[in-house]
């Protein structure tokens, strides 16, 4: 049976070498020493090979950011009450939180979309509503979501990466969400769930202890039936981070790049790529987190991030920093004079 | 005697610690986890008291890009010849180069300012020609400029400093001028000379010889007589070196913050330190350069660079991929809304 999932992981295509070796091969004409611009221009020979173009663009970017509610949130895994995620996504509509100032002054359009909120939100003019349902189930006492579910997630994120973007960028919010990336972690992984719980929105000793604990019964429960990254997501994972995933698939299948945020993303984003591997070439991780848990993600993505700043807020927040210095990089790239057409004497 | 060099030295004071308290104060109260913008909260409260105010600006910047030639290009120490300086400032008004396509595309005005270069510049509209020499001597043989030259050097780069703009930045362009930076950083540091003497715009291995033997001889030369910054400028750098340190310390004594570049940048920024520390309280080290010297001289600034990117361009390149970073680390500071004002629960 044709779905738009399966219709969609049919399209994805590694990006073809021989872009990349074109891409080097102009590089080397622009006025600068060979290589100075360093990662700049491996993000530019990237942008290239994914657009196929010597000319690739960057100008229109859109980071979709979802929002969903987590059952595990009542082991008492997280210093805010749940109520904080619809009053964050208020807080999104009216252009009060980080991701609106970060990507107002890069000038990337941000849209927000409750892919399951548990509570009603004050505020809904710009949301996009697509609730799968008022939140995930508790995965300490079963799955989190059905299958069925797990894949609407996924098919809601294809939906949202056709966004007429250049660049795509993921964002999420969800009270106790890294409880969910620590377990899908954990399940990619095979390293001790304990082992990649981080403090997250900022957990207390005590509310680390019960997050370790939540995390342990989790795997216990669910460890028999992790035989693939679909029962990952439906077991383990929360509507944003299936939704986030499915943008990392649709941007792959329509040549875009995706930039990769932060822990939570990065979780969404190593399920994509344990669904279909060749979506990693399409994938540029934004920053590294602080959390314990996203370096062994970002292995899995198979790519470096851009920045290291220390952060840990989510909501995109590493997108809206990291979309200018890719922008940089292909403004370089295409921007720039060759040493013959500037009469500039090249390196002995 | 006053001068415009003393007068601004005298009039550089270290930022005032209650900013920073009052500005920490701010943070806590965003609707973020705290700390969770990370090192973007400690560069937002640091230009709130370089400013002196809870609504820091950073829309306005402007990268002074200063050219001059280096006497020591003569030793074979560098792969490209020396006519590329003034090539690439004919580059750089065009607007063809690195630093053009960066500048474009962050929103950061350019100055290019000729403050010493060796051959005639083939296009001069935009240019600010204050050369002071038509290059500096050979400091292998004896002093690479005056003491009066380095002077001028410096009160060249207060006087662009006074851009009208919320944030400086700056760059270079000078053939050779990663051997100069190299003899600065030895000077400064202690170090010796050949460990801290990188490959800069690409030399192969019998170019780093050359360099080696003439930082060494260099170091040699002037080692007894460098008593003080002024003698290291002035037996070891450039105009360009000069200049840079000059906006640094004009920058300061006018409260603006100066992002500083690469490897050479961060050897003015530490001549400028050294000339007075308060500076540093100031400077903004955009990026890590792949030279080996640039760690030695960013411990003498204190503070870290914000990217690494694995670049080794000058130009003023890295401050424009930093410029976004700081605009979008003040934009959260002065945009988000609080807890109180989103109506959003605090953490328990």
């Amino acid at each position: 049976m044709t779905t738009l999932l399966t219709e969609t992981l049919a399209r994805i295509r590694p990006i073809d070498p021989r872009w990349i070796e074109r891409a080097r091969a102009r590089q080397l004409q622009l006025t600068k020493p060979a290589g100075s611009l360093g990662r700049l221009e491996d993000v530019a020979n990237r942008m290239a090979a994914i657009q196929e173009t010597l000319a690739p663009a960057a100008d229109r970017a859109v980071i979709v950011l979802f929002a969903a509610d987590h059952g595990v949130c009542a082991e008492g895994v997280n210093p805010y009450p749940q109520a904080v995620t619809a009053q964050m996504v208020a807080n999104y509509l009216r252009g009060g939180a980080g991701i609106n100032a970060l990507a107002r002054v890069a000038a990337v359009d941000l849209r927000v979309v409750d892919a399951g909120v548990a509570h009603d939100i004050p505020e809904t003019a710009g949301l996009t509503q697509r609730a799968i349902a008022r939140g995930t189930a508790n995965f300490c006492q079963g799955p989190a979501m059905s299958p069925e579910q797990a894949v609407a997630a996924l098919e809601l994120g294809i939906e949202m990466s056709e966004a007429g973007a250049h660049l795509l960028g993921i964002g999420e919010m969800g009270i106790a969400n890294t409880t969910s990336a620590a377990a899908i972690t954990a399940a990619l992984t095979g390293l001790d769930p304990t082992s990649v719980a981080g403090r997250g929105a900022g957990a207390d000793d005590a509310c680390m202890v019960r997050k370790r604990a939540a995390l342990a019964r989790a795997l216990d429960l669910h460890g028999p039936h992790l035989r693939g990254p679909l029962e990952v997501l439906a077991r383990l994972g929360g509507f944003e981070i299936g939704a986030m995933a499915g943008v990392c698939l649709g941007g792959a299948a329509n040549r875009r790049a995706v930039v990769v945020d932060g822990f939570i993303s990065t979780a969404a984003a190593a399920l994509a790529v344990r669904l279909c591997p060749a979506a990693a070439d399409y994938l540029i991780p934004a920053h590294r987190s602080t959390e314990p848990g996203h370096a062994p993600l970002l292995e899995i993505i198979g790519h470096r991030p851009l920045l290291d700043l220390e952060m840990r807020l989510g909501e995109g927040t590493g997108a809206a920093l990291a979309i200018p210095v890719i922008r940089a990089a292909v403004a370089a790239f295409t921007g720039m004079a060759t040493f013959q057409s500037a009469d500039v004497s090249e390196a002995s």
